[in-house]
């Protein structure tokens, strides 16, 4: 691994150093050794590869706190649907028709649609993902993350109930199974691992505090759709007699650290209370909240509360992307306006949102989501000299207001080079788009054949992938 | 002007001539001469120049209906200040150092902010843009839209109370400068006028009733911001008893053809009705109504009356950037969440927006917002062949939720090819970027000296220009 000079770049740090004007960071092995002004760092280091960032902003990568990569392949699709219907004419005839793949050996359509994500991601200056995807599919999702380069969060997702019933996994096996996945991918490579409880009421009671216990023995956080729809709310208020996030808190989910509470739309004030009483993280999710008219979560209350909140894209099926920068933009311009107070979120708060927050929600904010000495190096290099972008207003304002996903320039993850100047140095993009659109032409066609349920998944169907 | 093939692309022509895969368009001089599948219009014609749209959809160039070029230079610098602090502090000392600059024959401010938008404009794909500016810059402005090669709608914007005096022209000056604008400039060059009376509260009865008179003896429509606030709704109330668009339909603006209300977020159910009854045309501007937390217009409410709504950005003080597809997937996404309704504005809704019914809004709709024979030839060609496009959906869910400005690679307006494969060929960009750099240096630094109110200016100050 090389010893990396960046220079003469806008240093963006999001930590006590503030901003620095022709700064530069000076990259050992994997971690961030120098930074300051960049005739200072160069005085002291000897880079083996020297990057100029002359017109550039050098900023951490950003972190997209939740999302589901499989997704990719169902961009586009949903337009005026309602959640529901959306999810039986498309969502679950696309899972049970990956799970049969996976069962007959063939993970393509989960490899390549998650290499996809993986590629959007990082082109648009994501260098940390949280990928909440099935666990049946876990070695490819595992190889796409790798080979795209990112570093990724893998939140092994579980469910037990209100779901179709033949897109669930026997439970044992699942659980088995994502023991047997952390203990074999479990913190290298980039790759760590949450436990991931669909929703409150697509598990059961009884998983729930299975779900509860393996976190603990591996010493992984929880993450779970929670608030996200106001039927929720009614459904586990109904059976439960408490709003949801109170329920499983009740079952104790959030005692294991890091929690993260993803969209946190329709919480009442007291289960506010309780994400700042247990040091719980939000996972904010704005455009998808918005195409999938769930609603507009209280975020500036949260953050008034010093309940971190971190930004998110959620999966390509109610986002259509995963581009950072537009979902920057898109979340302060909301709050403002469902407020009708322009003051209701700035560009600073969704800056630190998609950076530094963001690290605090996933429990890794030792190692990323800002630019200073003894972090992981994951940066990422801004073009400023666009046409949509000088003349240059204040910084924080400029990558937030101005700046696109399609201006970063260079990706660095853990301190290699993942992209420079606009191009993936990890993967061949044409190659990648020829063998998406093969796949997806011969899988999406066979859709319909998915639509009805079929015969659940019993264990001895999946003995060969154990 | 050559005569030009388009072939082998994704024709999506928003005409009754629908989508049509591998399709043709054949250009004659500066209109559309055939459209069709490639084979049959490739036998028919001669073209001097081919191009190959394999990988790209080919659509109508986007118009926007509503901006402000020479904010280009303000891009970035307005976050949480609401809009009345904020025209005090940067808008109105720009606006009268503007001013200043072109009676001392300095027109460079005024020229490059203005041609900057433009090129931003076209790079994302908009052929057609309304610039609601100032009368005094006007052969600047002018020279600007025509270097860039877009086709302009100038809205000359008049008014002569309620802003800070020292920023309004002598009355009787700035319709005889508007008169001879019309005159000297007017339908050559892909040029045409619009009167535009900046708000109702911002002009007085009798400067409302002269307007009205001057669009007619020119035959040009009228354009002004209305129901934008509450506070302007308020304030009309109080004076005149009615909300702001009955007030100036009293006065006779909404007699003229085209009327283009822009914004249009508190009328009530009776104006609304009017717009109808009038014929009139509605731009709306969702992301700079986010922005300055203005509101949600009742755009669904507008439509189903068949009411035509175009889209727009705004100019990039209240926007930061004039990239109208990040505004159609905005438009879609804000109405849904805001509605709690996900079928509330579909993908073809905004589609329509920002291609016909903004064509419509403006009176041009003979002339462009469709591929179709007999047509202006304003044209824009997307890459498909992008990670965060493929694989493909339904082609207008894949336009309005996936691709992005970015994503434009050829745009031609009126016949002539201004970009190809992503590089202007009107604009040396490099070259621009660097004059843009070093006036905004130059000029924002100065900001300050313009902040407290100047001497009004005087018709004798202006008569070099005359």
């Amino acid at each position: 691994m090389n010893n990396i000079l960046i220079k003469n770049g806008l240093l963006v740090t999001m930590s006590k150093y503030g901003v620095i004007s022709n700064g530069a960071v000076y990259i050992e092995g994997n971690r961030i050794r120098l930074i300051g002004k960049s005739k200072e760092v160069e005085e002291e280091c000897s880079p083996e590869k020297v990057i100029d960032a002359s017109g550039m902003a050098v900023l951490p990568g950003l972190i997209n706190t939740h999302s589901h990569l499989y997704q990719s392949f169902l961009r586009g699709m949903v337009d005026t649907a309602p959640l529901v219907d959306w999810c039986e004419e498309v969502l679950y005839p696309f899972c049970r028709m990956a799970l049969e793949d996976a069962i007959g050996g063939d993970d393509r359509l989960v490899y390549y649609s998650t290499l996809l994500s993986c590629v959007e991601a990082l082109k648009s200056g994501t260098t940390t993902i949280v990928a909440m995807e099935g666990v049946i599919q876990g070695p490819a999702v595992i190889r796409a993350l790798k080979n795209a380069g990112i570093r990724g969060v893998y939140a092994l997702t579980l469910a037990d109930k209100w779901i179709r019933r033949d897109i669930i996994l026997p439970t044992e096996w699942a659980l088995k199974r994502s023991e047997n996945l952390i203990k074999k991918y479990g913190e290298k490579d980039k790759i760590s691992f949450m436990l991931a409880p669909s929703t409150p009421f697509c598990c059961s009671r009884g998983l729930l505090k299975k779900i509860v216990e393996i976190a603990e023995k591996h010493g992984v956080g929880i993450h779970i759709h929670v608030g996200e729809t106001r039927y929720e709310v009614d459904y586990i208020k109904q059976r439960a007699g408490m709003g949801p996030l109170e329920y499983i808190n009740s079952l104790g989910l959030l005692d294991v650290h890091p929690f993260v509470a993803v969209h946190c739309i329709w919480l009442d004030d007291k289960e506010i209370r309780i994400l700042k009483e247990k040091n719980a993280g939000v996972s904010h999710n704005p455009e998808s909240n918005m195409k999938l008219a769930s609603g507009v979560a209280p975020v500036k209350k949260m953050l008034n509360l010093k309940i971190p909140v971190g930004l998110a894209t959620d999966g390509p099926a109610s986002n259509d992307n995963l581009d950072m920068f537009e979902e920057m933009r898109t979340a302060a311009l909301l709050h403002k306006v469902s407020s009708l107070d322009p003051s209701m979120i700035s560009a600073t708060d969704v800056m630190m949102m998609a950076t530094k927050l963001g690290a605090k929600v996933l429990g890794m904010d030792k190692e990323i989501g800002s630019i200073e000495p003894g972090k992981k190096a994951d940066i990422i290099l801004v073009n400023l000299m666009k046409p949509h972008i000088q003349p240059l207003s204040d910084i924080f304002r400029t990558l937030v207001y101005c700046a696109k996903g399609s201006d970063v320039d260079t990706v660095i993850v853990g301190g290699r080079i993942v992209m420079s100047h606009g191009k993936l140095l990890t993967i061949d993009e044409e190659e990648l788009l020829r063998k998406v659109m093969k796949i997806a032409e011969e899988k999406l066609s066979k859709l319909d054949e998915y639509r009805k349920p079929r015969e659940p998944i019993k264990e001895s169907d999946l003995q060969a992938l154990s």
